[in-house]
């Protein structure tokens, strides 16, 4: 008979650590309320310098190992100088880190080796929204697609629970596809 | 008398081109249907690696100047390594882009000179969402506060009108405030 080998998941997630902060924060739950942040100066044009660094969780100020910077802008074809990615690509950039963090958090708890995983995602927009020419179109995206093709030691359904469940986990599709409070205030300075 | 002077307004912003744009797509609105686009490759743990190139528009597809990169990850205080902003640090860093862009657009339309335009992202989040403690507690943010300092040639109110009008034609803002269908699909590879 031969001997079942012992395999070791390692997808570089600390799951005991994320189920430890999971116990703690059920026991304070104060501790869980996080706030998210980022700042952004105007360049020129439709150009935009944000900047990530600080949030605020467990209890205190947290700040990440550095500073994080983004550009955005709108591409030529708008007349513009497309000295970054556009907002809207952006948005897709979160959901597709979203979703796959927790595409690789839900297979290491699950005991499934991961290879690869990699997103295509695609938003339709009907630009007749953002230039005020019918007010019926929406501003923002029709739609989006998301095709994750997930390399695993793991079948196609175990593939699809896995990925199902993150996306039931997202911060990211839920600001998507459900609707959010947004407040905009304007100082003069 | 003293003679006017001759002010020109200039926020880098060709909006004439944007008017031109908007009457040729109003000829042909099926060059106003855009399909925006990224793709991402998992690279460990919850850091994630996403790409920015092409996007399809005009009724053809189009290719930014670059190829735009963007990390994103988890922090330290997750057990993770903190290689980028987490994706919903993206998200705020995709609102502030298109928020700002428009401020720029619509300030230049409106013939006033902007001189400073900064913001201030806050989301809050409460982690017993995505931690699933919680059922009830969403996985996204509880709300979203924007604050715009605008220094400008412009009264307290001709600001609150333009960052109004701004968000009134926001990509990003829509899709944050507003529920968008997302599909996931998973395949093994």
């Amino acid at each position: 008979m031969q001997q079942a080998e012992q395999v070791v998941v390692d997808n570089g997630v600390n799951v005991e650590a994320i189920l430890g902060a999971r116990d703690a924060l059920t026991e304070t739950p104060a501790a869980a309320q996080f706030k998210w942040r980022a700042t952004s100066e105007w360049v020129d044009g439709t150009h935009t310098r944000a900047s990530v660094e600080n949030f605020y969780g467990l209890g205190e100020e947290q700040k990440h190992r550095q500073v994080f910077g983004f550009d955005t802008d709108h591409p030529e074809l708008f007349a513009s100088e497309d000295n970054g990615a556009t907002p809207v690509e952006v948005v897709l950039v979160g959901l597709a880190g979203c979703l796959t963090a927790g595409i690789a958090t839900v297979a290491q708890n699950r005991g499934i080796q991961l290879r690869s995983v990699r997103a295509t995602l695609e938003a339709g927009m009907d630009l007749q929204g953002i230039l005020g020419i019918d007010g019926d179109v929406r501003n923002g995206f029709d739609g989006v697609r998301v095709v994750f093709d997930v390399d695993a030691d793991a079948s196609q359904a175990d593939i699809e629970a896995l990925v199902a469940q993150s996306q039931k986990r997202s911060a990211v599709f839920d600001i998507i596809s459900s609707p959010t409070d947004v407040q905009v205030e304007a100082r003069k300075s």
